[in-house]
């Protein structure tokens, strides 16, 4: 008679906190996608790196899965545990491990919230520069594995431009400890870049040494609204070269409409097509003439239905909300979600293309488009309408990423800018990807996870 | 009767550029390491990505090691071809293939210099950051090669910072097109980071695109005198904390004794123990009182025994001379570069001790210290003395390089910040990546190379 692999796991490692409970079962099981039943065997909640190994080492005695898991805010599908797997949670590894003045790293456990490192590197003078609206709740190790990006990547970059180090346990439970916070490091293959990304298929994060940087300038912030796409290019153009942009947010008139039926004010009396918020760096007499200057550029030019820059550090609030609230105000229509990106110049076509499409074959359905143009990154999503059924509206909507697929091919394009693959986009990697690519990606993979137990089923089979 | 394998290639592609002529063998053969004698089979010069997966695809068929051959500046014998090799020389792909204006990539083939890149960047009123003295005759993919870093890391960081996609012919001929220009794309491994460092060992680059950005604002040079290295460390902080720095380089009184001899003017009455070259951000009434304010209080605290502010773009030249002077002022005296590089904080620490290990190994030799105090880089340069015979001091050098990568090891250190591994670190990489990380490359390196013929005997065997 032998032990069932969760007992021995659970003798082997006395002190290890192991879930089992229907309810744990549920909510550590799924992340903010809502498409699969949970179906874990287990909740592991360890404490410290060692007890990671020792699961990870336990599971490739017994060939269980596992999923690597932060705080479920994903939006591909990457945490999810449908499958019988034993979710391994960092809930528990949430500390700052330490901060060193002088190279200017927090060294964190992956379980630590993206605002809980905000507020240390505060505690320190200074930024962690990566931000986005889940912060309260994803977990940094989550940010690694999707590299994320958010609201400020056109000044700072994605996560992968602020992680100096990482520790991390791979498919065969050793501990690489990859970088370890050099500035240069010219000796082989950057390992590090490899698991950034890598939405937990090559081994889990167990601690990461973060740069932070100085607190930008004050800054401040515009809302403009648009006539067209091609004028929100043209202000882009216009406002890139005279002021330095921190955030360049757009979204459209449906967007607004969410938003503001959630409680956000109205900004302009009239309706319009396009909005942006601008955040800019203005700190001296000097950036606010710039400011004042690009603006009258933007308004000659004609590239502007009306606009308004912030005069208190409440409206700026205000103004962030309403591109900040998108995603809040469209949840009660279980949005589907397509978080594509092209490069910066190849927007315009994109987007008529893309409009098009949606339109023809979408035509029953609200479609909300917001994002970074910075950064060439487009949101759209697809409100479901309420009486239709949640499986016959993904359903309907994966034929339409299909096509949406082959036009981001043609454009040179991602099927995902900064959520990840996952399971939700899994089938539409050869668009973004080639198939020598894939190929490179399975021997990598092979190479840290032989026996296939890391996140299996998620990026590619 | 079979023809040779060089025969089969000069038949398979008629119109390719080769050549077997002893002085091309030597000139080609070689980097800037003088260690080893150049003896490869042949030169190749393709002139397209056709023909360089032509190639790949012979050499794997008659097994014939290939080296990737850019501008064969590399300080590691990276780029050597001392065993029959096949060199790969990029020389006629050396074009800008394109300029997108939207997404200010510029987009250039792999044998173009740094310098015609920084060119071309200018005609487009931008600038390509990465900046080294070997600008003139360095190969932009010999950078990328060697993620290669140089003078403005501290603002710009490192060759990986900028290079937004890349093609590789893979070693197995395929050509894999990486992340074309994106700045989001969360799509799986991110494999262009890979091959950024790889040292020509993964495959050869073929095409990459640079991302440019603006060009900086006016900036001045200070030079400052300090009487210890606590000091400069000190003076570091204070900077760095008041100023915009885009660079702060240090340099011993020995590299002063040397650039002098070569030319350059000695910048102050007296002798002392270490000097800075910092550049920063002047360009308003502001940040020129922030500069004065900094110095003033370096001086106040004693850390500064000297020091000059430029006053004019000359001066600015000439202090910047002193420092980038340096390595050609000691290139004949032949000497043996260490370039490592350690977490700032670590810096003093490390420095004391490595500064008691050459006093105590090399009490005959002259040991010359630069490097970026910001990037925790320091070149340490022991001179050749003349009396000694190449061999016999290489062979002394080596045994001291063991100790120090010892000391590099206990610092959390690495062998290499940014020449790279090539021939000369190898068998000291062990002291920078752990037994499984070095099994992982090898992996890695097996994925893309199942055959071995791509720069073999380079980073590790």
């Amino acid at each position: 008679m032998t032990a069932s692999p969760l007992a021995e796991l659970a003798r082997l490692l006395p002190s290890l906190q192991l879930r089992t409970e229907p309810a744990d079962l549920e909510h550590y099981g799924r992340d903010w996608t809502r498409r699969w039943t949970p179906a874990p065997l287990a909740i592991a909640l360890p404490g410290s790196i060692d007890e990671v190994q020792a699961i990870v080492r336990w599971a490739n005695a017994h060939r269980v899965a596992l999923v690597p898991s932060g705080g479920r805010t994903g939006l591909s599908g990457g945490a999810v545990a449908a499958k019988g797997e034993l979710v391994v949670s960092t809930e528990r590894m949430n500390r700052v491990v330490g901060f060193d003045a002088a190279d200017r790293i927090l060294t964190v456990q992956p379980g630590i919230a993206l605002e809980a490192v905000h507020n240390a590197a505060r505690e320190h003078g200074l930024v962690y520069p990566v931000d986005f609206a889940a912060r309260g709740s994803c977990a940094i190790g989550g940010t690694i594995a999707t590299n994320a990006g958010g609201i400020r990547v056109i000044r700072y970059g994605n996560t992968r431009s602020w992680i100096a180090g990482l520790k991390l346990v791979t498919g065969t439970g050793e501990l690489l400890d990859l970088n370890r916070g050099l500035v240069k490091n010219s000796s082989g293959y950057d390992l590090r870049q490899l698991v950034i990304g890598a939405e937990g298929t090559l081994g889990i994060v167990v601690e990461a040494m973060l740069q932070l940087t100085d607190a930008p300038p004050p800054s401040n912030v515009m809302l403009l609204a648009l006539p067209s796409f091609d004028a929100l290019m043209q202000v882009f153009e216009v406002l890139r070269g005279k002021l330095a942009l921190s955030a360049f947010e757009f979204f459209t008139d449906r967007a607004l409409v969410h938003v503001v039926a959630h409680g956000a004010q109205k900004p302009f009396a009239e309706d319009h097509p396009y909005y942006v918020v601008a955040e800019f760096d203005a700190h001296t007499q000097g950036t606010q003439d710039a400011v004042l200057a690009a603006f009258e550029t933007c308004v000659e030019r004609g590239l502007v239905g009306d606009g308004v820059i912030a005069q208190s550090e409440a409206q700026a609030a205000a103004l962030w909300r309403l591109r900040e609230g998108i995603t809040e105000s469209l949840a009660r229509h279980r949005p589907y979600k397509n978080d594509i990106a092209v490069r910066i110049g190849a927007m315009p076509a994109f987007l008529d293309e893309t409009k098009a499409l949606l339109a023809r074959e979408y035509p029953q359905f609200d479609v909300v488009w917001f994002g970074h143009i910075g950064d060439g990154n487009l949101h759209i999503n697809v409100l479901k309408p309420d009486a239709l059924d949640d499986a016959a509206f993904v359903t309907q909507c994966e034929q339409v990423t299909a096509l949406l697929a082959d036009a981001l091919q043609r454009h040179g394009g991602s099927i995902s800018a900064e959520h990840g693959i996952g399971l939700v986009k899994k089938s539409y990697l050869g668009s973004t990807r080639s198939a020598a690519e894939i190929a490179m990606m399975r021997g990598v993979r092979q190479v840290f996870d032989p026996n296939g137990i890391m996140n299996p089923g998620k990026l590619f089979d």
